[in-house]
Formats: structure tokens, C-alpha cells, sequence
């Protein structure tokens, strides 16, 4: 599927990095095959030969085992190789993957799989940072143009779900060796592939070699541990636009006493007044999205707000965030695939929820919590143990999926995380309350 | 007590500001009398007339429904007011606050205590910031020149405390409003009085006044809580600067498979290869302390160091660090009475521990815990509401106290915080592991 | 010409911007179309319909006269308006300056030439900013791959030819209105267009309408005015890259005294300790270039240093460099047509001087003038008045033209003008001393 | 006359730096005596031994030659050496230099010589220094009170005074071995004296063992030589702070039309909209100086600008600055004795010119010269050689002194120069005009 994000856009559109925290869509593309051709191909397939010694420089991310690396800033400054020889080098390293599968052993065969929910991963932000990149360009162009939205009705009231008290089972099981597999994970990761016919030949090779174990799950996400919950609930929908735009219209953003202080600090430095991508002009406040600059739908979740803006409009709503224990364990009974998630039909935007709770997709929503380890925690050996542990300091756990998570990518045990100052991804917020 | 602290400093000593993080000793002084003087004086003293008018902006520190104040990192470019002026400033609100005690509604009462445990805080920060002010000076002066060292002898191999396990209470209990105050802590309360006469009044003023409730705490160290516990054990000690020397020796700072990834960058970024004031000369380690530059002694608790790199600490000794309700659960049943904190006789600066465990004094533990709320959290109203909650992202929990700790204002409750690479303080380390 | 030089370009290569310094190739094609869009058609050609309003905002450099403008380093953002749209942009305008001239006002003719010989500047410009985007690449693509390099032979030692002594003339004779033209210009100016055809018109409606006077000259390069000269040789070529690298094999980088204040600071800041493009792998020096990595040629004139390297060079050498005034004197004498620029047949780079003192093309020689106005220079009103005369402070004079430098664009009365510690230039250095 | 200066300061006063471009009055004093130690002392005279080794390290400003020293943005975190000792030092410093006189060989007395000049330039450096210092104090302390300002009459508008045409002779003749000495400049140089008995014995020592030769100058006011000028014409006085009053209520910070570019940018950067120490309150402009905060004089010379905005001022009068070398021309005729400098018993800041043409004192004037090496400068051999040639690139000439510039210390030859953004000087415009 990450071939046809990048359907849209030109070889220009594909190499420029927009900000820090961004990737250009090339570097995307290369970086996830270079993934599987490291740690499957190179290291599990006798006799295969690299594409290309330079890719490693270039399309390692942050993997210090695996040596030097191009310097994050400057991915942007890479013209060559372009996107054709990148779209190239993606087939090759797929078409070796595919023919190897059969062969592979047991540990390979996880790392094929997390090679696929990396992927997905990054198709998430392989979307978010076109947006952020077209949204820099005054033209403002659109990377779908879509169609003329029409209204749909405007939700209720917040209605409050009591939630759990007492002990609760959190997170996923996890086989320390990070080897483990599962045959529901083996259709989810199928997307990688380039080709319909591709797809079901990866899904049918990891079949054949496949004992069922445990659902797929980041390492981060285990082990299953028991937490406790104080009395408390949560609402049963996402902070819309239009409540948004009244927290704005009360001086939300003028108003110090709402505001961590490194969020103030934040607010201060950077001139923040709105969301992301939020522009007023002549009193109508405007958003830019994937289908280019267009009003606010007030009926829609918020989005593209930091941990920072969620928690202080929490303040201001007299209510507080969600820690994650809380989330999840409300979230456990709900079905992760009935989400607006990127697989669907429609445009890629949050939409109004109308209807039941619902806690996937739309937006990631902000969590009180810290992302730090689980009890018992401990990261695999060897470089893909880079994965998740050492980001543990700083950032803030997000759960639920947005409308830009591949379907089959979100769960109730899943741990996105961000550091609180960051929203250029699809992030909102579901406010809580103790009782 | 904090006029004595600064009796060994010059006027310019007094005044200068080493780096943003720190303060000026002149500042910590006149901002703790400035806090009597707003909150309980100027609010709660009818006919109270304000010392100088421009002290508010000069002396304010954060908060904002204060008003405008002087950037924090310009506060050393104050060479007026003087120190003379300052200590002057500090008698004629001491006096008033003294005068005004015995007719105090109780709500200033619990800020009168408030304001003592303040005091208190800047005490410590007065210390640790006059020792790194010192510390930069190429003629590297002592604070205090102190007497030669006697070494004292090794401490074993660390021995393991199996911890409790499930759930556990945690934290103090506070009084919402925040008007809470204790008879125990008017004894400790007194020792921001200028002489022993005062002293003594302050603490017969404020027993008169006092009827018995709950022990003081900060707000952020309640509401008491249950909390679970997974089966662990704690070291009976911290770490020691001779084992902190064999990390360094085994390539701990230059190898990233130890550390976070925002670690790393800090690493990296700032050249750290040693703890704080730690210097290498023809194979020999010295440190800089309040007694000036003299050889590391590899018994006593290593300090100065981040959280940053306390967990690479732990994770190259196989080990973790400690939640911080794991260390309260522990520290509980130890009297914080005994540590190694500012009022004994001795130097200022951690002492090598041999005997039983310890929990308080010597150095702060960095805790694997972020500094959020417990549950229920709230904090008071009014400016004094800033106190600590909006601190709450970004930063670590640290437990027990130092050897610049003042005595009593340690106990097992309480929770002091800072940024993950910060690291002028006197912390330090204690591991634990999962069982 | 400018189409010619970016044909080896894709989308991808002509949108970046790798450095502020540096602009996209996309946005110096356009930016030159721009001016003759806004200064000639939109001005003096009735009826004139702007092709893209926006192009305003994204192709003004730094006309503050004509209103807000894209940011100068986020030119590297735009990956629409495409090439393609850009090329078909250029051959809207013109097409409509084609039709325009032979009806245009004197002061408008003016323009067009202005337009001409400021589009040959951005043709220097788009060569070295892409040789620096390239350079940036780890893959280090060549622009034109080129033959293999034959060595020539050496130059000679130095020879020093002893200078006029006195008053002598200085500068170009310009007219106030800045509206001259002249028939030699119009020949120089058709290499704008995008096709012989469409030069050979232009040629023809210029010469068509206008009067023989004065030739070209930009507004800094007069009044025509005397100057007093010293006693002073100048080298008879410029320094080799043989002879820069015994200048950093004797340590001329490491040591102070060679340095300006402003040059040692930023050779330390920057860690610079070759000219630009210099890398040394196993005692061998390469350089990097429009022919991508090679060695150096130890006979050819050393290029991309600043002047602060230069002035150091000099130091290091017992000479100076040379005045503005001294170099226009002698080369005065010698014919701008025959030195290494950019019509030639052979590759765009410096080549080693054999045979008599050259005095243009290869590489810009930093002279020791200050760029400061004649006496009696005026701007000229209006927009295009911001052309030379705000650049006039913190930048040094060159002379002489480079190899990147259009033929017909260096005359001895040329003054270019960039920061001292700027090198990404063709920039080399001449030696003067006092006679 | 340095003792003198620092007379009104504390301690802590004389420790601050307010700016990396300021230092401490501490480091002044010391420093200025580090160079006679170093110099004359260390080097001239058998058997010195040095006072304290570690001076070295912390008071040398910027001599390469002499050695690691501690960085420059740093020198306000020196508490120690306290002022008293930095007292003692000097005394000790000074004895040695009078015991050693009348043994002195003729190199060492040029260098005394050069010492007490070199100190002149730090008393002026001294009071700009502490003006900043005291001005970013929110308490606007005064150095010295002062008494309440009596106007006295307006200036009439400027009138213009026709310069020489042709070759005129400028700069000062210099010995290239940088050891003249001249009877006039003994009187002067004791200024540096901590007494009027140690003063008169300088003087006397100094006289004992001079042969007369040339008049004291710095290397870079020669050699002396022909310089050609053209008509023009030079005002008779400096701008007043009325006359800028209206340059700012004209909106001339707002207009790009006046600024050289990188004026502009550094305008707009920095928020600059007005000279440094104004501020307008109730629609009344004050100044701060070392008398404290006090409304502008309308008829005394504006001070406090940068060359941006000398330069701004004189393209909005429709005029442009002298060259260094008209200044030069026109000054000579004029006596600098009798200019408002630093020994005259009034305050020290600019006064009301009424009267005829005046060139010294009040303020030092921006020139349009860039601060670059007359024909034939060689600076001299060993450290003191770093004195002046090393700072010629990117400054621009002042001339003429100023208010705090020591009597004795302003000639016609004499070039100062600065950044063309400083402007904690003294520093004013005089306008000029082609003819």
C-alpha cells in the first residue's frame, strides 16, 4: 500500500523534508525496505547480495548498531537517488523477501512481520509529513483534492462512561525473544507488498510456515501486567472542532493558568493560538488537510493538538486526560476494525462521530501518561531492541488509532507516543473525570 | 538558617548567576522573604506596607498571577539591590511576619508553614547553586576550604531488599485547601529566622496559634493512595563513585546500547563523559565540592549525575531503577531523622555508607518514575496553585534527600523533581531489579 | 542559456535548497522571468496580464518595494510549481518580452537589458548552488560526468608586474537614470532566451530601437572617478592548488597570526582547514565539482576559498591582496573576451594558467576593498534602485569573472561582491605587495 | 584616573557583564595592568616575578601569542579576584613599572608608552561598560547622581562646510618598529597611575629617558600618505536628539527605503526603533546615562547609534557620511583639547554644541570608511603586533571622541572602529554631501 500513497505526488513532492520531525516520502519508502532487506535478508539469506552499500548510510534511522548514518536534518537535501530508483530498489528487496519467506527461520519469520507493522507505522507518517510539507507551501496545494464536504449532524453532549475500579489486566503478551507470530497478523501484513498478487504470496508463504502463537504485539506493549484503576470516568467521544473553537473564543490560549509550565513556555515561544494547520481569516477559522485548505467542521473531532493544548483544554473543561490504564481498559471491549481508519473509502480525515463510544481511529487520542516500561520490561537483543525501549523518556502515550493508521495497525493495547509538544500527527483528545 | 549559609559569600559572590538553571544566593534570599511578604503579609496583614515596591517584579520567580517579573536568566545582572539591602529586606519581613503571627487567620497559618518549608527548598538550591557558580571559576575557590579527607572504609557488594508486593499506600495525606499545618513542623519551620532569639519566637508563635492536624506536605505529594507493586528487590545502598569509575572505565559513556536515545543526543550534544565537577588528570578523578577540588573518594555515593545517566547506569549493571513508590514503600519503615543532611556538623557532601540501609540523605535517588499526579490531584487555588502541579511533564521523580537537604524537610513522602539531564544537584543513584 | 544549464537536472535536483545561502535551480529560473515580468511587462506593457499572481510572493528576492515575500530559506519547500510549470512560466514571459520590445519606452529598453545581465548573474548563481546541493549528496553525483582529466604542465613561479603609480581612472561612466543601453549588450542579452530563434529576435528588436551609448554597467561600478595608486605589483596569476596545499601542510590553517579576528573565529567555529570541496583520503586530495570527485590538479588556480582563507593565504605568503583600484588598472588593459568562462566548449572549472597574465575568467580573485560606493553614487529611484546600493556594508569586492561566469559578463570595471567568509563561489586569490 | 572611575561601584558592581561585548570593571583594571605586566615587566625587566600565574589565564583579552584564556562571554562569572585584590594587583603592577623606568631599554619605553594609551582606551571601554551594566538593572541605578540638567540654547540648523579637493597627506607617521615615544605623550600616558605622587614619578621617570621623536599613535593610523579627495562638503556640527526625534516620528525605522540591507535586517530582528537607552513613555523620549534615566535634550548630539542607523539617518536627510579621510582633512585645522572629553569637570555625557565648528569630543562620529590597512601597513612583529590589524574586516572608522574618551587620548589621525550594529559607545553622526 505505501506505493499507492505515494501515487499523487512528484519526484519534487517526494523529496523534500519539511521540518526536523518530518521525513521526506522517499525516504519512507527506502527506509522500510532497507529494514527488511538488513535485519531479514541480509542477516537470514545466505548469499544475498545488498542493492546497494550506500543505502545503509543513507536509510538507517536511528539504528547506532547498525553505524554512521546520514544526519537526520538533512534528509531533505537528496535529490538522488530519486523516486523511481528508490520505487525500484523497493521491488527488488520485496521480490527477494517474497522468495525467501518459505526458507526462513522461525526468528526471521518474526522479523518479516515486524517488518510489516513497521511499515505500517511509517505509511502513517508518510502521510502526516506530506501534509505537513504541503501545508508549508503557500500555493497550499492538495495532495487529493476530494470532494465538497457535506454536513453531517452535530453530536450531543459529552456523555460520561464510569469506567473499571480496582486491579485490571493491561497490555500484551509478549515472548521476550520478540519472535513471535500470528496467523490473524499474517493478512494485516500483507499491505507491504507492491502488487495484489504479491500480497497473497506473502500471506500464503507465512501461512505455510506458521504455528499459531501470540497475536502481534510491540515490544513495548507487554508484559500483561495487572495495574489499578481509581474510580473514574471517561467521556464517550473525542473534543470537537467547534468545542475547540469556543476554548480558543474563551482565551484558552491567552490564559496561563490552564497550562503546564513548559507548555506556557511552549505557547509563549511559538506564537501558538490554534491547532495545527488552523487559520482565521475574516472571523471563519479554516483547516489544511490532505484534501487541501477548507473550514472547520465543527461536528469533527479536534486534531492536530499537542499533549500540551489537550491537557490545558482538559484544565479549562474542569476535567483531565485519560491515563492510559484507563483507556485501555475501556477500550478492550470495543472492536478496533469499526474505526475511521486508512483503509476506508472516504477522504483521510476525522469525522464526526455520531453513534456509540468509539475508541479507535479518527484521531490518537493524548493520554496522561509518561511513556515509560511496563513491569518486567525488558528490550530484545541485537538492533531491532533499538525499537521502542529507548524512547522512554520525554514523550506522552497515545492510544486508538487515527484516521491515517492502517487498518489492522490499531488495538487496545497498542502504545503510540509523542513528546507533548508535537501534533502534526492526527492527535486529539477524550477527556476524563475522577468519581 | 539561609543567613548563615551565605555568611562565607562576598557581595559579588552573592550576585552572580552561572547559568540559566541556577539563581543568585542574593535572589534565593530575597525571594523567600518576598514569598512571606506576598502571601502572608500583604494578603493577610491588614495596614501591611510593602518594603519596595519594585521587589515584586525583581523577586517574583513564576508565578504568573504575580504579574510581569525580571527574566529568569537575567537575574545575575543585579548587582543592586545589595546583599546588605537584601538582608535588610529579609529582618524587616521576618519581624513583621513574627509580629503578625499570633493574630493570623488560619489560612495564613498554613501559608506561614508553607512559606517555611519554601525557605527550606531554597536552602538546598541556594547550596547547589553557589557550588556550581564556584565551580566554574578557573581559580576553583572553596566555599568552605573544610579539613583534609580521611578515607573510611569500603562498603561491600551491594545487597538486595526484596520489596512488598501488591498494593501498597502511597503518599501523604492533604488537606484540598492546602491550609493544613503540623506541630512537628513549627520546630522545622523556624529555621528561616534570622537569629535563635527569632527563632524561638516564631516557633512559640506558631504553637500558639496551631491546633494539631496533619504533618506537612507539598501538595503534589497527596492524595494518599493505594498503589501496586510487582515483585522487586532495592539495592541497600547507592551507588558508589569507585563503581561509577569502572562504568566509565568499561566505555559506559561512549557506548549507546545503555541509553535512552534523548540520553544519547545529550551525551553526544554536550561531550559528557563523567558526573559533574569530575575532572581526569594523569589517571586520577577529582571532583569539585563546597570544600573545593580534591580526589574522588570511591566509597562514598557518587553524585552529580543525570537521570540520563543514572539509567544507563542501571541498564550497563543489569539492573533498573526503582519506581518511586517502590522506594517509598520501602523507605517508609526508615526514619529520615538519620541521613547524612545539611544540620549535622560535618562538610556538606555525601559520606561513604557503611552500616545498615539508608534512605535519606547523602544524595537524591532518581526514581524510573515521571513526575505526574497522583490520583485525585488537584491543586489549590490561587498563586500558591502553581506551586507544584504545572511542573508535572517532562521530568523525573527523585526520593530521600541530600547531604544539602535541610533537616526535616526529608521524609518518605516526599517527592522532588528535574529535568533528565540535569544534574547540579546532589543526586545519585540506587538500582533495583524485577524478581 | 539558463534552460541549457539546468537540462541535466530532474525535478527533484532543481528544487532543493541545501543551504540559506543557496537557492533551488526551479526558483532562479523563475525569479529571473519574474523580474522582467514585474519590471518590464507589468510596468510599461499596457494590458499586460500577470501569468500567476502568486508568483509574486514565491520569486521576489528581496525587493522590499515590492511587497512580503516567501521566506529566503524556505525556498527549499516548494515542490510546486514544478519544473515543468516553471520552464512553461519562462517561455510565457519571453514570448511577451519578445513581442513587447519593439514598442517599449527608452527607460523600459533599459530594463530589459538590466533583466539580461541580471539573468546572467543567476546563471553563475544556479551553477554554484547546484554544485553545492550536489556536493552535499553522500553519493556525490556529478552534474556533467565529463572525460577524465589529461594534466597539463605546470606554471611557473609567480612573476610580479609593477602596477601604474598615482591618479588614474576608475569605474564606468554611468547615467544617472540608469537607463542606458548598448548595442555589444544586445548581443550578451539574447542568451536569456529559449531558443536560437527566439535570441535572434530579441537581438534584432533591440537593435531595432535603439541608440548607440553607453555600454552596460550595473549602478555600483560607477561614477567613472580618479583614485590614487601606490607603488604596488601584482602576481601575474593566481595562486595554484599546489600552492594551497603547501600552505596547509605548513600548518597555515592552525595558526593564528596568518588570521583576521572575524577569520580565526570562524575557521575555529567551523572547522575549517581546506578550501571548500577539499577532502583528503589517504594523504591524496580530491576536490569536489560539476564533474563530480577527483583529485586536484595541483596547476590549476584554487577555487571555492573565502576571504578570510584568502587575506590568510596572503598573510602567510608575505604579500596583501590586492585593491579593487590596483586590479581594474591593470587589467584594464587586457581583453575580458579571452579568458576560461562559461561558453566555452570545455567543462566549467578553473584551468591552469600557461602563458602571459590573465586577468578574467577561472575564479573570482578577492580583492582587499571593502564594497563602499563611488564618490557620487546614487541608486537609482524606485525598485530596481535596491539593486547594488543596500548591499554595501560587511561584503568584500572580486574581480576578474570565473569560469561559471557568462561570456560577456566580465568587464574591468565589474564589481561582485560576497561576505568574507563566503566560498561556494568559483573564488581564488591574486598576491599584491607594496612596492 | 582608571581608580578614579571605579570609585562609585561595589564590588559586585565592577564584577557584572551586562553583554558579551562589555566586561567587567574588575576585568578592565585587570586586564590593563596584565598588559604592563606582561609586556614591559615580565619581558624587559630581569628577575620580575609574576603576582599572580593564574592572572594570565583570566586577564588576557585576546593575544593569541600569550596563550589558552579564559573565554570571553564568561568574564561576569568571576567573583573572585575580588575588586580589592584586583586593587592590590594593580598597585603592585604600577610600583614595578615606576621602579623600572629609569632602567628600561628604548623598546620597553615605547611599549610603557603604548600601555598607558592602551589604558586610556579601557577607561572609556570601563564607563560604557558599566552605562550598559546599569541600564538593564530594572532599578535604572545612576553611577553619579548628578544634578538636575538646565537647558541651555538650541543649536541653528547645520551648516555645511566646504572640504579640500585633491590630494591631501593623512594618517600619522609611524616607526614600523612600533617603539616611538614622544615627550607630549608622557604627560598623558600617567593617567594610568593609582596616585598623583605615582603619577608625577611616571612622569618624571618617563621624561629622564626619552629622547623626543614622534607624537604618540596607534600602528593602524599609518603609514602616513596621499589620499585623494573629491568635492564636498562637511556639516558644522553633529545630529542633535531633536533632529532624531523627528527621523523616528517620520517613521524612519519603518522604511526600508533608508537601510542598507543588512541594517534592515538587523532593525527588524532586534525590534530597533529608536537609539540605544531611549525610551518613550506618555509621548515624552528619555535616555538612560550615568546620571541615570532623564528625558532626551533636544539640542544635544544624539548618541548612542549604530552606523545602520547613522547611515539610515543621513539616505532620509538626503545626505551621506563623511569619509574618514574628508573627517581627517577637515579636523586637522582644529585643536582637540578643546572638546567635552573625559577630564572635563562637568558629567560625562554629550552637551549641546553652540558655537563654531567643533571635531573632538561629545561623540565619536561614523564614517563611511571600513576599517582597512592604509597603504603600506605592516602591523609590528611579536604579540602586540595583534593590536589593531587583525580587527580590519567588517568595521567602520569613528572619529573625533567622545564625552568619556580620557583627554589627551582624541587626534585627528586617531581611528576607532566598531561593528556597524554596536552601539554602546558614544557613538554619533556627522552628515555630509557630494558637491
Amino acid at each position: 500500500m505505501s506505493e499507492a500513497l505515494v501515487a499523487p505526488l512528484s519526484d519534487a513532492d517526494a523529496t523534500i523534508q519539511s521540518m526536523d520531525d518530518a521525513s521526506p516520502a522517499k525516504w519512507h519508502l527506502a527506509h522500510t525496505s532497507w529494514f527488511f532487506e538488513t535485519f531479514v535478508l541480509r542477516d537470514h539469506v545466505p548469499g544475498y547480495r545488498i542493492h546497494d552499500e550506500r543505502f545503509a548510510f543513507l536509510f538507517n534511522s536511528y539504528y547506532e548498531a547498525e553505524g554512521a548514518r546520514h544526519a537526520r536534518p538533512h534528509r531533505g537535501l537528496l535529490s538522488r537517488p530519486s523516486l523511481d530508483e528508490i520505487l525500484a530498489y523497493r521491488t527488488a528487496v520485496t521480490n527477494a523477501v517474497l522468495a525467501a519467506v518459505p526458507d526462513l527461520p522461525p526468528e526471521a519469520e518474526a522479523l518479516v512481520a515486524l517488518g510489516c507493522h513497521h511499515e505500517e507505522q511509517h505509511q502513517e507518517l508518510l502521510l502526516t509529513d506530506i501534509l505537513h510539507h504541503f501545508s508549508v507551501n503557500p500555493l497550499q496545494p492538495a495532495v487529493w483534492p476530494g470532494a465538497p464536504k457535506v454536513p453531517v449532524g452535530m453530536p450531543g453532549p459529552i456523555g460520561w462512561i464510569e469506567g473499571a475500579t480496582g486491579e485490571v489486566c493491561i497490555g500484551a503478551n509478549i515472548e521476550t525473544s520478540s519472535t513471535s507470530r500470528d496467523v490473524d497478523n499474517r493478512v494485516r501484513t500483507t499491505t507491504y507488498s507492491t502488487s495484489p498478487q504479491a500480497r497473497g504470496e506473502v500471506e500464503r508463504a507465512q501461512t505455510a510456515t506458521s504455528s499459531t502463537s501470540l497475536p502481534f504485539a510491540f515490544d513495548c506493549e507487554g508484559p500483561r501486567h495487572r495495574a489499578l484503576l481509581h474510580p473514574h470516568a471517561l467521556a464517550d467521544r473525542t473534543v470537537t472542532n467547534g468545542e475547540w473553537a469556543a476554548f480558543i473564543a474563551d482565551g484558552g490560549y491567552r490564559d496561563p493558568r490552564h497550562w503546564l509550565s513548559d507548555g506556557w513556555t511552549w505557547v509563549q515561544r511559538e506564537g501558538i493560538d490554534a491547532p495545527l494547520y488552523w487559520q482565521q481569516r475574516d472571523g471563519v477559522w479554516t483547516r489544511f488537510g490532505l484534501d487541501g485548505r477548507r473550514p472547520i467542521d465543527p461536528a469533527a473531532p479536534v486534531t492536530h493538538v499537542s499533549f500540551f493544548e489537550a491537557d490545558a483544554y482538559a484544565s479549562w473543561a474542569g476535567a483531565r486526560l485519560p491515563t492510559e490504564f484507563e483507556w485501555e481498559a475501556a477500550a478492550a471491549a470495543h472492536d478496533p476494525a469499526s474505526g475511521n481508519q486508512l483503509d476506508t473509502a472516504g477522504p483521510v480525515e476525522p469525522r464526526p462521530s455520531i453513534g456509540g463510544p468509539a475508541f479507535f481511529g479518527d484521531v490518537w487520542e493524548w493520554t496522561g501518561s509518561a511513556f515509560r516500561p511496563y513491569p518486567g520490561f525488558r528490550p530484545p537483543e541485537g538492533a531491532v531492541g533499538e525499537y521502542n525501549g529507548k524512547f522512554m523518556s520525554g514523550q506522552f502515550v497515545l492510544r486508538g488509532g487515527s484516521c491515517a493508521t492502517p487498518r489492522g495497525h490499531a488495538r487496545a493495547s497498542y502504545r503510540n507516543f509523542f513528546y507533548p509538544h508535537q501534533r502534526w500527527q492526527f492527535t486529539g483528545v477524550r477527556l476524563a473525570k475522577d468519581l
